[in-house]
């Protein structure tokens, strides 16, 4: 495809941006990141009264009600997301770490460090909070920042892109290393999804369509994020407590989002011992159970659950329950359904938990544990890109790390290759 | 696209085998290897046999000399394809390694290790050893392999890959880790590009063409190799010895490989000193000199460069030369012409090797050494799959390592996120 020539030189910006951006020192970045946060707080007028314009349109329009939730911006609201900007500022750089190295027989040292990618561009949904924490991460690991957000928020992040572009131009960085493209609707995400030679990586944030949009579209290095029809397997020594517990908090505690619990297997020795306490437990948290009928038989209220259910990322107070005659059946199940993000097995059988975390092919496997720790934050990294469900570069929770490439450094004294 | 159903079933194939090779021990996949050697050198007579076919087809359509060397396999060839193979066996296995870790404040054990990716896809041109390299790779890191030769070495790769497969069966091992569709044709090569859900991750080896073909159209995560426009600056500094040590041999050892260096890029204050003698090594060796103007001045025998010689890989005994004002114009230069392989400065001035090291932005930046030394085997992996020119996932001479990809284990006692 051509790209128009508008396009164009945003693209050239970024890149020549992200030359300027990358010699900053971690300290520049962290003062530049502080300075967005103050930013952002003193504009707070400005952003809820753009985010307003975006709220009444998607009224007008009838867009859901969690939708518009995610799309609210209020004081506190602001708030948190200056506050998770001073977090990111607080967070180690990984430029330059050095990765790897050694000496080479004739003397050569050979160094491995990190790098930024250069321009990493996201597009996203409708949640005006992305486009703060992308460009904060970006612009931590030192890489300019191409942003195309959901045409539902576009008041908002046109406000907020603004206020962190002035920010940058205030601590003496070009405002070129946030930008938006948001103003080229679907021609501007068409085009970051073409931009060999300018976009080193783009990453997807979304529903499952818009993944697969990116994905099969692109010309440019993807980082496919998220899916996850994830599941949890009750083996036969699955003690009822740890069972319950992880459960509930795997489907109750945030069921919208990708780490959620969406089948839950149980082995048919335990089927009897652990099906109706889950059950109620279950529908005590007003959750919806889609059960076979060995489920069926065990507990009330339980809707029938057919082929469709196995496959289905519900991100709601849903669940699929199926009994398996053994962890070999468990195993075939998860291999034909999950989308690879989060499996969890629940077992004191020390045998079967290793077979588990071996044989799944998930970005996160897990025994006795809920699936919700999936999660940057979670994990330690501070803050999060999205969930990685590909093999390539980066997998699982993606942190400041995965946001950059590597170079290697040789440095020698007139050595030539014998 | 849609795939036909006698490729969808070889890949199908595929996906299950690689569950098996990844469970194989370290030990299992070395003993399969060396099967794999012992049968290449006992099926010879076979194997040149079928080589000879390739050949005389070849001749008869006219193909380069080169191309015809690179076809040929003749005993001595065969020997070195086995002892390769087992080189290969005696390389550390990277899977299980442990690249990361620690345990969250819940108690919850986490762990990151290397896996295999699955399924490895090379597309790669008429180059038979190319064949067996690449499965012996494979295997050593746990995949599976679908492989896509070039059709001028059909006949060579059809036995190879029938005698691999051979003796992965005789030692209990299913012969669908190592597979071909090459008697698919370019079907067999849409289909590989196309292949979501099987293939994780396709390596295109060959010409820039090719390269180019499959990044642009594959929809599996794809690594670029590649393409290396190879630059060396002399700095003011640069000492004569270096100079003509380094650049003869980055341009003489080996002219047809990709860190092969095609510009030399010379100081303005320096070019009297070093251009003379430089001009007069490389000629020596039957390098023929592209210079601008001022290189013309200072040697004989030089051919007026054009613009387009400052973009061209020439692969041959052919080298640009062009005098800059400085080490910003070097910098500039690289920028705009550099295909990212690999760029070397000489120099004695530590702070222009900084800067150099550090704005070059290339798989491997170098001070005083000869770029032929961007190789896996000079690096140390002990063989290489590629040279990754992109940043994402591998960057620079890939070993073994870059075939994995990484899952995250956590291990708990009934922990759930608060």
């Amino acid at each position: 495809m051509s790209i128009p020539d508008a396009l164009l030189d945003r693209f050239r910006a970024a890149k020549t941006a992200s030359r300027e951006v990358a010699r900053l020192t971690s300290g520049e970045k962290a003062e530049a990141l502080r300075a967005i946060a103050t930013a952002l707080e003193a504009a707070a007028p400005r952003i809820i009264e753009a985010n307003a314009v975006d709220l009444e349109r998607g009224r007008t329009e009838g867009i859901a009600t969690g939708l518009l939730d995610r799309l609210l911006l209020d004081a506190g609201r602001i708030s948190s997301l200056a506050t998770a900007v001073r977090d990111v500022a607080a967070l180690h750089d990984p430029v330059g770490q050095v990765v790897g190295g050694h000496r080479l027989p004739n003397g050569v040292a050979l160094e491995q460090i990190r790098v930024p990618f250069g321009v990493v561009a996201v597009i996203y949904e409708a949640r005006p909070n992305v486009t703060v924490d992308i460009a904060a991460l970006a612009l931590r690991s030192g890489n300019a920042v191409l942003l195309r957000g959901g045409s539902a928020a576009r008041e908002s992040n046109m406000v907020l892109v603004e206020v962190m572009r002035d920010a940058l131009v205030g601590r003496g960085i070009t405002a070129d290393a946030i930008q938006s493209v948001d103003d080229f609707g679907r021609e501007g995400a068409n085009a970051l999804m073409n931009a060999r030679g300018y976009v080193d990586v783009l990453v997807p944030r979304g529903s499952a369509q818009l993944i697969e949009t990116v994905v099969t579209q692109s010309t440019v290095p993807v980082i496919e994020t998220g899916a996850g029809n994830v599941h949890i397997f009750l083996d036969e020594t699955a003690p009822a407590d740890w069972t319950n517990d992880i459960v509930v908090n795997a489907k109750v505690q945030r069921p919208s989002v990708c780490n959620a619990v969406e089948t839950v297997l149980v082995h048919r020795a335990a089927a009897d011992r652990l099906v109706p306490d889950l059950v109620a437990a279950l529908q005590a948290q007003g959750v919806t159970v889609h059960g076979d009928d060995v489920v069926g038989s065990l507990g009330s209220g339980i809707v029938p659950a057919t082929e469709a259910d196995w496959a289905t990322e519900y991100l709601d107070l849903d669940i699929a329950m199926h009994v398996v005659a053994d962890l070999d059946e468990a195993l075939e199940h998860i291999r034909t359904y999950s989308t690879g993000h989060t499996e969890s097995i629940i077992t004191t059988d020390s045998r079967n938990a290793d077979r588990f975390l071996a044989e799944v092919d998930s970005a996160v496997v897990m025994a006795n544990a809920s699936t919700r720790f999936t999660d940057g934050g979670e994990f330690g990294f501070g803050a999060e890109v999205g969930i990685s469900t590909q093999k390539l570069h980066a997998r699982g929770p993606m942190g400041l790390a995965e946001l950059t490439s590597t170079k290697w450094l040789a440095r020698g004294s007139g050595q030539v290759r014998g």
